[in-house]
Formats: C-alpha cells, sequence, structure tokens
C-alpha cells in the first residue's frame, strides 16, 4: 500500500492571483517527482459540478445563507467522496483551488452564520479529510481592494459588494490565527515567481 | 398582524396512504375554516424542487450519505424560507407532505449518520420553525412491509431495499418515543376516513 499522499489547498479572496499559483505550485511539486491532482471548489466531481450550476448562476438572492452553506457543503462532501479521498489513499498530493476554508470565510465570516456553524456542518462530509496544510494568498488591504475591482466579478458571489469582500479578508486571518498549524498567510505580492517560492517555503516541512 | 399559523407534518414510510391523507387533512382543516397551505418535500420551492431532481434522479450510488443528507437540508432551508415561514407568519396553516423527519428517519436511522448528525445538519435552516406537531402514519411490521412492496419504488430511495425500510419505520419510533410532544404515532390501518378521524384527534389541542 502506497503512503497516503498530502492534500493542500489554496485560498484568498477575488483578484489575489490564485488561479496562476495553482497551476505554478502543481508544476513545482511535479518538478520534485510527486504525483500531483489539482482540484477546484466548487466542483471537482461530477455531482458538485451539478451543484456548482446551482450555485453560480440566478439572482443573488436565489438561495437564502443557509442554503447556500448547505449546498457547498454538500458539493464538497461530493468533491471529498468521488476525487479527493481516492486519490490520497493512492498516494497522490491533492491540489485544490479553494477548500472549506472557503466556506468558513465566505459563508461564516462575512455572511451572518458565523464560522463555527459552517464548520459543523461541513464536518459532517469533510470527516478525516481536512486539508494537511491550507495556503492563503495574501495582500495589504488596499491592494487587495484594487485588485478585487479588475478581477471576474461576474457571478453570483464574486459580484458582491466591496464591503462583503473586506470581511471575507478578515474572515481568513482569524481562520489563520486559530489554527496555525494548518493554515498559513502567504504574501501574495510581487512577481508570481516569489509568491510561488513563498508557497513552497510555507510546504518546507512535507517536501521530500 | 396576524396570530401565527400551525406547522403540521406528515410522515411515514412507503405505502401507508399518506398522499391521500395529505389531501383529507387539508380538506378537513379547511372545513373548520383554515387557510391551509399543503405543500410537499423534497421541494416545496423553486430552489428546493432544483435540488429534488439531483436528489431523486440517477443510480443508487450517485450521492454519498453524506452529500445526500446535506442535498436534503439544503433543500429544506430553501422550503422553509421561501415557502412555510412567509405562510406561518401570515397566520396560515401549513401542511407538509414529509419534512425533517423523514431526513432523521431515512439518512440519520437507516442511513449510517445517525439521528443527531442529521438533525443539527438541519437546524441550521429550519431555526426556529420545526413543526408545530409531526403526524407519523404507521402500520404493523407486515402490513407495512406488504403495503411498501405494492407502493410505487421506482426513484433513488422508494426502491431500496426492504431492510432499508424496516430501519426507517424503526426510526420513526425512536424519534416519535424522543419528542413525544412534536411527534405523533398514528394507526394508519382501517379506511381512508377512519385514519383521518386519528389525525384530527391527534390536532385536537391546535384546534379552533
Amino acid at each position: 500500500m502506497s503512503q497516503r499522499g498530502r492534500f493542500i489547498s489554496l485560498e484568498g479572496g477575488e483578484g489575489v492571483g490564485k488561479s496562476t499559483q495553482v497551476k505554478a505550485l502543481a508544476d513545482a511539486l511535479r518538478q520534485r517527482g510527486l504525483d500531483v491532482l489539482v482540484t477546484r471548489e466548487p466542483g471537482g466531481s461530477e455531482g458538485a459540478e451539478k451543484i456548482r450550476e446551482l450555485l453560480l448562476t440566478g439572482s443573488d438572492d436565489r438561495w437564502s445563507p443557509e442554503s447556500e452553506a448547505l449546498l457547498f457543503a454538500a458539493a464538497r462532501a461530493d468533491h471529498v467522496a468521488k476525487t479527493i479521498r481516492p486519490a490520497l489513499e493512492a498516494g497522490r498530493w491533492v491540489l485544490s483551488d479553494r477548500f472549506v476554508d472557503s466556506s468558513l470565510a465566505y459563508q461564516g465570516g462575512a455572511g451572518d452564520l458565523g464560522i463555527e456553524a459552517v464548520r459543523a456542518i461541513n464536518a459532517v462530509g469533510i470527516g478525516e479529510d481536512f486539508p494537511d496544510r491550507t495556503l492563503v494568498l495574501s495582500l495589504d488591504e488596499g491592494a487587495e481592494r484594487a485588485r478585487a475591482r479588475d478581477a471576474d466579478g461576474s457571478d453570483r458571489i464574486g459580484g458582491r459588494p466591496d464591503d462583503y469582500h473586506r470581511k471575507v479578508t478578515a474572515a481568513f486571518h482569524i481562520i489563520a490565527a486559530a489554527e496555525p498549524e494548518r493554515v498559513k498567510l502567504v504574501d501574495a505580492s510581487g512577481a508570481p515567481e516569489q509568491v510561488t517560492k513563498r508557497l513552497l517555503e510555507a510546504l518546507q516541512d512535507f517536501l521530500p
């Protein structure tokens, strides 16, 4: 039986360069000989992609905050059961573009549900498979707001107002302070190659 | 402001005559001058009906037990927010063909999640709007199994084996024992009119 792989998630507000860094980090890990599965949320499995369609289309009041949080948790439970857990058990590393901490920050911290209520909903489907490490790409507040305005904000959640996205950022800081071993804030400023280097440094203790 | 209405749910395993009794009970309540909204789960609101499609189609292993329970809870949160809560606040009575106790019995008791875990997931979306009374149509075990086999078992959940449906029945008994004030078992044997009379008797303390 192969050794269980590592599960890494990348997080951050809108416009911090997360998609670019997911690709760059996967390449860097593969260059170290690791077998890496890249996935993303919401989605990442057939059932979760169906739920993603429900979540990201329609008007902003299509779902109550409670329904929205439960739909994200349902999609995540499917993503874990069908994609992430089998890969980890086969010894692969899994790199997910967003995971549970997005729900904790968006629905829990920036919405009205609270981080702990959202964590409880999600724990049912995640079980033992919380990420081994979560890297939160962070910019100082001014830079984050400017980049957020430039980002694609055309879906139901990206399109919410500045104040919502400021609360998301604050929530990521709260989560990182509460779980310093799992969740690391990583400076997202500067050249993309520099950011990737910082991400690798924050995974140093796991690297072969 | 009108007085808040009463929220009644009807429950029971497959084939106990639940759909017939929902109609008959609604008629009987209307004859007493009550404004009754009849609704059903899964579904009962636009968003919940979309989730219902995901839940009742596809192969039996389409969703993990955790995803299934979270999808039911998401649909129910929408049903409460968009249909049930507004009607109760307008002073109407709401009669729902299935509600949270179906999840407690099917996903919690007959599935592997446990009744308390399923209750916790659902409490987020239901809030203060648990039913005022839940009437569980019950037959003795032999009669229940015979009727279950005659019932339409063509969807993902109705089509599960006898053993699953026996566990559902047992779970309804456990729930009724745990919350005797809210949840009442009602004998579903005999002529439909007799069963409706028993349902009304189990609502006697609420009737004008």
